[in-house]
């Protein structure tokens, strides 16, 4: 059978690399451009000395049409905004298909793309933002089959959203009052240097960052609407509002969230269980972690899965749910070569670990 | 003037280690017996090089009756259930003073206590209890200066204790709905080797643990609820009851505690800044940070500091405090030194930073 | 084609671990038993929650007559002294093979081994070592092809002995006062708690260790001395001695070997570059890096890499060469599963990256 | 007594925050002027919230006239070539003392400076290099007591030069073959954000750089000349070569130097330890250790110790040297404050730890 012809747009941040390592082992792609504005005319490995042996490619300016005009598809890696206009260019092409890692298609309602990004959909953005789908396989995944644009979910979004979808859903615990306590690794932060995250900046130190507006509060927020109110016409939903802090952990890679939620009863650990793992039962990078047992970042670092854990705790009739990604695999790259697997019809854990 | 003399049982733990380097330079001190079961009869340099040059001093079996009789002051720095037994020993000479570092002496009511550490205070521990002061100076100080017998607090507790007393003390926040998501770098969990704390199980990675049940709870609750009902008589007080996660850090020393606290009115960042640096005029080690600042661990690394910073959700109608301490100095051993200042009418900062 | 059947001794230390990670994804190999005196009895997701979904096998007591029954064959990762006794029972059945991570069958000279081990080598331990095989690929392919119990290398002879073997075969450098200052990460120190590899007690710190008596000193010489000679008949090589010191690096894992070497003339860096490359030309897991690049340990992080860099110091005649490799992948399991795959004709790169 | 007036230029930088820390807490020193360029009109503590409550200064244009005309002290910190200029008008008032934290000061023959930083001494530069001490004050006490201009070490010398000091000067060791392996933390590499010190490119991992060109070799290379020669007279030195490569740890702080020293004949530790010892028998700071104890970095992080162990090598005729320091302390910091101690004849001590 032949090989699927895919080319990354800004390749050379974080999560690039990470679909660099994983597309170049994956064996229905063929790897095409990999492009980068910065780096463009050096060898990916004088930016990757990892590379060496294993990958010879040149690094291309991210010309649209030219990058397009041989792809299958297209992932691009950008910054939030500068996403926006390149997307369209690129599904010009007929039949291409494009996984965007930015945040620029996610949000479905464009008032609030535009308070938390500061940036308008018109026209043709706005047109494509209607079709794009949200790229939570263990949600969307008939949705991702049929897409041609994947708006692939942020990393805390992503942690969150899988730890309480389930509970969510079942109506188990109340839609007010979600805190969310979320802490990742610096490599979530990109590959800019910047002196709060030059290394004696952050290292041997923990600190907590855009308190009350991390943009990524919108996304959580919309996805837990959408679950809570069992349908995605946004007019009808309950408009659910959530507590979010993220924090600076000293690691590379992670995100742990604990996420507090109130009770409507108690339940045992056994029926919540239950719950999980039926949610889950066809989700074959969810791992659901059985009571007292709970996730630490290092069990996914690497590798697509989330792991989710939780406690009930009946004395202040909340359950406090742990969930655990690698901020660039699950929470990025990883999740983005899972739509790329359903959206090709390949096997969904295909090149993935 | 005339040096105290101060002894220190357990020295050989961390909590110990940072009281011998705060006291071998404290001008007011002499520093008498080093005591360590482990290891008695090395010199301290064996277990601690960093002490050669600075401190020739042989560790001693802890013998109660032989330290006490050459000592003012002692140090207990022992696990919890150990001390309990101990301190009576140490207290039966005059004029002798006590400053406990365990829980032992923490817990008013003797059956939480029970409940939480699995041992009774009967007899003589008993009595003790009752006159024991909860050693956190920036609400005990004048109990303190009159104490015998000083329970110095838990490093959550004095962090989480400190940054919620103001709302709590003033009404600002509900008593119901705490939740405190705490962080503590792995010296908290004490010098003993074990699978959980060896270097390639905890570095690059991050979890939370005792999830339900870390024995901090009820001292945390116990203040809590005795700040909120303004008064120490435990049978009129509202039971005050939080939602306490602990994490690890891949850091040596350092605690964060992020707490979620319901506003019973929405005030202005200004209002509350006003109410935090009243509440701490005159405490020289709380440092109250102007939002949006906010407090790092690294701020408060090796000093007796706790810093606090706060801001306002006004989306969700609650205010998040930041606070953090260096669990081994403000959490332990500085408080410690702080309140033996207090108690022997040296300046509150002396030989501290 | 049908697999084989692979079994681990010693699965629950952190060679067995990569053991498992790397040979449950091997395509041909069937993984059969998982032996653990500590742990047996248990499933090994109780131990390395990361196998959870991927791996579902209970552990068992290292019984040889009955692991050896149904393998083909088997990983030893035991202590040193101890797996010299299990090898010959493992062995005794016929056309069986075994990879023996420890030192036990790797220095020829058996009064060697006694000097630095304090064991001594008889019988069928003694026969034995004259067949074993010294498990480096890049060394010593035909051997290992044919072998029945390969000595899988150690983990800073490795790193060195792939540094300094094309120079001192070409004898580009004096065989006299070879200077190597070898760093490594804390996994190499395996997975027994002590109060060394307390993470407290080593993180953010740095220090050398075992200055004089290293007991890779012996096999290190061993294989240069053979290299340098062109001959394996201990009594006609030449005795090379090495200074070797190695040093613990606060990181999980990771070695990095920096080679001090005598040039017998200088020479350009071309010439040195291209007789590397001429020497590594057929080995898949070496990258000569051209200077001035060097290669850095997270290079190699998670590989079977060996990442070779140098510097030619004219100022003092010297050759400086910088090599690196994971511990625990080119260092430990991932070069026992190279020579898997050279003893059984598979792919040598099959299931590694 | 009055105390001095100290300023600092470059107080922005990790030595100026050291220099910041311990300046506020010396009995001997008012802190004047601040001077950043950078940061210049906002208070030290927008830069550094660590000082809020203990300091609260405003900091300033490095205006030299100014800042020259109220203080009796300067310390330069700023980076190579730059110092070179400012000194001389800093010393413009009569009587006024300067500490240059750069190299612009060290390198007795211009020549040689020229050739490693590529800038000339010119006019009063020249005369002002004739007329600079080097600050070490184990070697150099006298001079120092005396001198205006005081051209402070750099890190990675000051831990060789002490460690191999006594061996030199005693001629126990050869001048030639000399190998220093050197580690340093990445605090050493200043606090300007670049992609080689973002967190995650050097956290978990380990490299060599600069390894043929470090600047600190001819630094190292005329202290060490100098004390074998034992006269200071360039002419009539010996031209001592160094093999040198400097290493980056993945730690805030801390260098630890491995030097390998061909002895002239194989002596015992005790001999070499006495040696040691009646060498730094007047040095506050230097800290020798008893074989077979060696120093980790650790022991020193914060202090202004240089660290010192060694273990003979007789198998190979060579004695290895181990030294310690924290690379902000004593290799830079702590040592420009020493060196005041002993310019305006203060305890050598005070003020240090």
């Amino acid at each position: 059978m032949k090989k699927i012809k895919a080319s990354i747009i800004g390749a050379t941040g974080y999560a690039g690399k990470e679909l660099i390592k994983i597309l170049s082992g994956h064996p229905e792609v063929e790897l095409m451009f990999l492009g980068s504005s910065t780096y463009a005319g050096k060898n990916i490995t004088e930016v990757f000395p990892e590379f060496i042996n294993s990958l010879n490619k040149k690094l291309v300016k991210p010309d649209s049409a030219c990058i397009s005009r041989d792809s299958d598809l297209i992932f691009t890696a950008l910054p939030h905004t500068v996403s926006m206009d390149i997307v369209p260019e690129l599904l010009n092409k007929k039949g291409i298909k494009v996984i965007d890692l930015s945040a620029d298609y996610r949000l479905k309602d464009t008032m609030v793309y535009k308070e938390w990004y500061k940036k308008e959909h018109e026209g043709i953005n706005k047109k494509l933002l209607s079709q794009a789908v949200y790229g939570l396989p263990e949600l969307y995944l008939d949705d991702i089959k049929n897409a041609s644009l994947i708006a692939n979910p942020g990393c805390y979004p992503t942690s969150v959203i899988l730890g309480i979808a389930p509970l969510l859903s079942h109506h188990v615990i109340e839609g007010e009052g979600m805190i969310i306590d979320s802490k990742s690794g610096v490599s979530g932060a990109g590959r800019k240097p910047s002196l709060g995250l030059h290394f004696a900046e952050c290292n041997e130190s923990f600190k907590a960052y855009k308190v009350l507006k991390h943009n990524h509060i919108p996304e959580i927020e919309q996805e837990l609407s959408s679950i809570y109110s069992g349908e995605n016409n946004l007019e009808k939903q309950k408009n659910i509002k959530v507590t979010f802090t993220p924090h600076l952990l000293p690691i590379n890679r992670g995100i742990l969230s604990t996420c507090y939620l109130n009770l409507k009863s108690i339940k045992s650990e056994e029926e919540i269980l239950g719950l999980y793992q039926k949610f889950y039962n066809d989700s074959p990078f969810v791992r659901v972690f059985t009571p007292p047992n709970l996730p630490e970042t290092r069990f996914v670092t690497d590798t697509n899965y989330c792991d989710i854990g939780f406690a009930v705790d009946k004395r202040v009739g909340k359950i406090k749910v742990i969930s655990v990604i690698d901020n660039l695999i699950k929470g990025a790259a990883g999740q983005a070569v899972q739509n790329m697997n359903i959206m090709f019809g390949f096997s969904e854990t295909c090149g993935l670990i």
